[in-house]
């Protein structure tokens, strides 16, 4: 089978590991750049990871959606506080019957993309990651490296052929890619992770570590976990009880790490409060059920936002 | 009727204030000085208040308890963070029958008070003040002034003649000061400014303008006085339903200000987080009521109280 050719938008953190090793491989890649684009034409991307760190002088670089061709797959990266981009961004890029797998944080973030390419046209996915852009076309992956991406919609759908080749893919470029059936499961798991430490890491200003290091923050963390856990419950996703625990253990073995919100709060960058927790909120609101613990974070951190810029 | 004698442990923000005002009236006051004790002894105690600025040359002041004379009121000014001192401190300026005036922060911060000199002799109390020390012997009051305190006790206990007197010679020498006879209800209406302001000035990092200032800030605070003002119910003190608009209205009319917790946050001192926070859940609590919002707060700042130092 031929191999499929990829956009990448939102070449950083997730988009430059994730494309970088896909072309890597020997397929095709287009990414889409912003400032980091001159430095890239001049001196390629390079990828330190535990993969086995490489470097790709010559890399499909694009300032501008205009100059990229029709793809087959279109990797959103953006963060979800660019979201405004995704009318300009997406229409070019991804070929007629192309798709669009969405790699972003939070809960329903695929629905800014739907509107703008369908939602029969799009995928969403989770990546297990701790990896951070450490400088101009410079990517560092830290830990871990899972994906997991399926059909979008609202409830389990049997994994599909085109979900299938694009992990095929990806794995064959040596990418911890999985497809599942059950995207909305996949996304309220991450959330356990994302909502807490994400959220206290601002919150606190600490890393991972010094959250499960001390027994209020520790305790704090695992009080959220277990509300998320059941706001998924009641929004009908029923993620096994021991994933609570598991999301405690794995932070536990965890390099010490800056979370992706933390990292933007550092760099006074807008942060994704809303998707991360803010959709969570409401999508259990709108099904009668309630989280203290996470509406407390949610605001402070829409303060802490609003105040950093 | 004679004036009586007073003694104040722990003479800053508020018992600088108090004693001073009662001083300048012609009672006589003993304070207990550490730090402050050799710059009072050769300067006074500066008083800036809107009452009208004062200054107090001659001090009864002491540097050890050894020295105080016994006491009708031993005025307990100290932060509850010290109270593990009070064993030490308590018996010597209290005559026997004297009683002990508590008007520390938090909820059943008379217990170590009672402890020491039995509950019989224990009056608690509420300062609603904007007080700081500014400098040594110089207290600085910003705003508010009023004092309430009443007989100690898990009910309302009506206004004893004890109580009564006291009170009679705070007013005579320019106090606010009211006796009441339901003292659960003073602390809890207290604590539902404090919890929701002190907890959130130093989770955020911000001034009480900052908070009321900000949507987001102001709507938890106001989530939180709500969770309080529940909590006293479910506790058996009904405070008044107008007393949450009350609560955010002085506040929004009040000078910005920094509340004691933050400014012993930004100093690196203990923070009064147990007395303030964990005395009032685990009240509710042992009544079968939670607080969640209050609850993530309080692990917040068991956290950023533990780094700080």
């Amino acid at each position: 089978m031929e191999k499929q050719r990829y956009a990448v938008v939102g070449a950083g953190a997730l988009g430059g590991l994730y494309g970088g090793l896909l072309a890597r491989a020997g397929f095709e890649v287009h990414f889409l750049l912003n400032r980091d684009y001159d430095h890239v034409v001049a001196n390629g991307l390079r990828v330190d990871t535990r993969l086995g760190d490489f470097h790709l002088q010559d890399v499909h670089a694009h300032a501008s959606v205009e100059t990229m061709p029709p793809c087959d797959v279109t990797i959103v990266g953006l963060k979800t506080t660019k979201n405004g981009l995704l009318k300009d961004l997406l229409p070019s890029p991804t070929r007629e019957g192309g798709v669009v797998l969405v790699l972003q944080n939070g809960l329903h973030s695929e629905a800014d993309t739907a509107a703008v390419v369908g939602p029969e046209r799009v995928l969403g996915g989770c990546c297990f990651l701790c990896s951070n852009k450490v400088g101009p076309g410079h990517i560092k992956h830290v830990d871990q490296g899972r994906v997991v991406f399926g059909e979008y919609g609202d409830h389990a759908i049997d994994v599909t052929p085109r979900v299938q080749r694009i992990a095929d893919e990806m794995v064959s470029a040596g990418i911890d890619a999985h497809a599942t059936g059950n995207l909305p499961m996949t996304r309220w798991k991450k959330l356990m992770w994302n909502i807490p430490f994400n959220g206290l890491s601002v919150a606190l200003n600490a890393s991972t570590k010094e959250i499960v290091d001390d027994p209020d923050a520790l305790e704090l963390a695992e009080t959220i976990v277990r509300e998320v856990h059941a706001a998924a419950a009641a929004c009908g996703v029923n993620v096994a009880e021991k994933a609570i625990a598991a999301t405690i253990d794995v932070t536990k073995e965890m390099v010490p790490y800056d979370s992706s919100m933390r990292l933007d709060f550092l760099a006074k960058r807008p942060m994704e409060v809303e998707a991360i927790l803010g959709n969570p909120i409401r999508a259990a609101k709108a099904v009668g059920f309630t989280m203290p613990h996470v509406e407390t974070l949610y605001r402070e951190l829409k303060f802490l936002d609003r105040r950093s810029r």
